[in-house]
């Protein structure tokens, strides 16, 4: 009796997965799920192991040592807030609650703050590394009651993704909804790279006219080199694939139509609220919603004129070139999500560590990347780094990409290719180092219209000034 | 005593000169502010007129006719309901609230419904033209329940502004927060708008090297054809104001760093709620989050590499692909607006009429342009169309400035000048026009690492597949 570790409320694969995960690491694990199938399933997967699955939640909860431990793997929203208060009456002071979905970051404050009124510890974590990742090392960014952080660190580290050295990818991220909200810009980041790789393919594709296999080769070959990451590893295997049905590379029968869940949106929306230039990660989003209206684009493109599409460059320089402008926008698009963790830090006390983020995201999570080295130094380096861009390493490498950069995306938008992302992180890299942008015409427009006044480049900050300009 | 047709509550400038507008259609008002200063202030203009201000709510409310007819111009969020906690209990059923302020539209949808299950009737109405246009004929933009509308349709259309034909821009928007809902776009439109009329001034400033003075000539000439607009009039004659203190253009003295209120930053994210694609009026909002920033542009401009601008091309043909980059980029960012509307009217069932909207924005507000004949024309021809793009006149126009803007937008790709909305629409407009978009390789990946599925390019929609990548 009362032997299990911790419990795992919520079968579904990636709860089970999780569920795994822990027993393997010499963790006993008692699981519940209100649905009898996934109960089932699960059962059969922890047949022989130190695992038992519950009927219900009343032998679930007294099967778990004190403090009882318990990890929430159910969809985000009302169930969670359904879940707690199932649990309530069986819980006792000191006991810890652990939401690992992709809640929105204020739902954790607030049951951060609930919960620990009535005794209780919270914690809401970001789980990342898909159904593969919950089971074999996710990347783990848990926030909420700091309390309850020692009672379940030993759990989350040993199952968590490690990178060379040993490190686990799980350390403690901040307090309330600090976990969830690093996780929601994780996931901010990976629309951006995701749309990225997305958009050097499609120029492969339509400008220079490669076959999958082709395009197979040259992710591969990118993997070798700076733009190493899961996501373009998972890219070349991808352009491998042959569909079974047809024979045809997997690739071209797919439908370009994406979905998008809340954290893209999330993400976009928070930077708006917190006035942060997240450009590039919204356009990843927006770029999902017109693939959507599929129906509509094969219509409009019979009527709407664009550039005839051909190419008698060199196809080898343009990959490089391709190459290059990825690396150069891909920066970019940390660097916005690494101001909208800043903004969040201040806004709401987080207390973030952005080298310790960079290092959670390392290993385990979609957006793992040799890349996130470099990020976790300039941090360490200079923790107070403004923007990524500046660090030594960054700058350098702008230096050198910017210029195909361009090339890109202006070769684009002369064949009417569309690659709103590149081009969205380069007017961003463009403005933020302008030391002069024409908002002073945007602030005489406010005024004249508006009475709203604007400052001058002669007087201090703040200090607003009008005009009568009738 | 209870004579006056109606009363307004708020009486700072806006408030003030749209009572002086109803006074001096024929309609007697009653003013009340909670602030002394504010009545005092408004007496005096009101002075010899069928006006009064009351030093208390019961006096104000008891001067009017049956049925009473308010209109609160107070801060949006909790001042209206503050306000109408207030009024309620002076109240009557069949009596009628307006709220003239800028109110995020769910706040209206439920004040409509709480106050008609009251047997109140309630107007949520958006009021464009700025200062001067309160005062002499604003767009008005009324939404709530239908049956408050017939009470106050006299008054609302007298004041507003009036079209060529004689036809006021003021007509039932739609139900609940429709009225807001529509003035939130056309902020929306606004912040697109003023940020690509920055864009063109930027480029002829930084690559062109025009003066304020011949800039405000191109603008005033621009002024003449397809950009007729408010927006351009004003940027006309900002450009030619000086500066009393220093004797300099007016322009050149004003800090760069815009500020923002609530509707741009709204638009874009009901924008990623609905799933539209209106990206360029979010670049439009992110660009004054970059220039806000302008300490950190200034170090960062020391450091980060760039082109250096130079340009040796013909300085008149550039202008001139500019104006046709700002027009078709124009075009773009309200077919994304119309797009938005259309998509909450499936949502929230508003039931907008689009030609009829352009007709709103035809006059009096800060949009105002001939151009929005044209929409309207599109709209009245096809009132279901998809996208305001397909129009025949649209379509025309694209075919003939697309070169242009690639040009434009090109150049400034190659020399390092940020120009995000003009880069964005072009994104859009190539994206909207692509039947294929490489999403497909989106979709790949995300059922690579999420199992999330994928539509096939030759099975029916709605149907979704699963590949077992690894």
């Amino acid at each position: 009796m009362n032997s299990y570790s911790i419990g795992v409320i919520g079968l579904g694969v990636m709860g089970r997965n999780l569920a795994l995960n822990i027993e393997r690491n010499g963790y006993p694990v008692a699981g519940f799920d209100l649905d009898e199938k996934q109960r089932t399933s699960a059962a059969e997967k922890f047949t022989g192991k130190k695992m038992t699955v519950c009927p219900t939640l009343t032998e679930f909860v007294s099967l778990l040592e004190s403090p009882k431990k318990i990890l929430m793997m159910v969809p985000a929203g009302k169930p969670v807030d359904a879940v707690i208060q199932e649990l309530i009456p069986h819980l006792a002071p000191g006991d810890i609650l652990i939401d690992g979905g992709n809640t929105y970051f204020p739902d954790t404050e607030r049951r951060t703050r609930e919960l620990t009124a009535k005794g209780f510890h919270y914690i809401g974590t970001g789980v990342s590394g898909g159904e593969e990742g919950a089971l074999w090392g996710p990347s783990i960014m848990p926030g909420g009651a700091p309390a309850a952080w020692p009672h379940v660190k030993p759990i989350l580290q040993a199952i968590a993704a490690k990178v060379a050295d040993g490190t686990p990818c799980c350390e403690w991220v901040g307090n309330g909804g600090a976990g969830h909200f690093v996780k929601m810009v994780h996931n901010g980041i990976e629309y951006g790279d995701m749309q990225m790789i997305c958009e050097a393919y499609y120029l492969m594709e339509r400008v220079l006219g490669l076959s999958a296999a082709q395009m197979g080769e040259v992710f591969h070959t990118w993997n070798q080199g700076d733009l190493n990451s899961y996501l373009i590893e998972i890219t070349a295997a991808i352009m491998t694939k042959k569909d079974e049905r047809t024979g045809r590379p997997m690739i071209d029968v797919i439908l370009d139509t994406a979905g998008q869940k809340g954290t893209g949106k999330w993400t976009s929306q928070v930077a708006l609220d917190l006035g942060v230039p997240a450009m590039t990660i919204a356009e990843a989003v927006f770029a999902r919603t017109l693939s959507a209206i599929k129906e509509e684009r094969v219509a409009a493109e019979k009527v709407l004129p664009g550039p005839e599409v051909h190419f008698n460059g060199d196809k080898t320089a343009f990959i490089e070139q391709i190459r290059q402008a990825l690396y150069a926008a891909k920066i970019c698009s940390y660097a916005q999500g690494f101001q909208l963790m800043a903004a969040a830090s201040r806004e709401f006390n987080y207390g973030l560590n952005f080298g310790q983020i960079a290092l959670l995201w390392r290993g385990g999570c979609i957006i793992r990347a040799q890349f996130l080295d470099k990020i976790k130094k300039a941090f360490d380096d200079q923790p107070d780094l403004p923007n990524l861009l500046l660090a030594p390493y960054f700058r350098t490498a702008m230096a050198s990409h910017h210029i195909a950069w361009r090339a890109v995306v202006s070769k684009a938008v002369e064949l009417g290719i569309s690659i709103p992302a590149f081009s969205s992180a380069l007017a961003y890299y463009d403005g933020y180092r302008s030391g002069r942008l024409p908002a002073n015409l945007l602030q005489a427009q406010r005024d004249y219209f508006g009475a709203h006044t604007y400052e001058r480049i002669d007087a201090p900050r703040g200090q607003f000034f009008h005009t009568e300009w009738l």
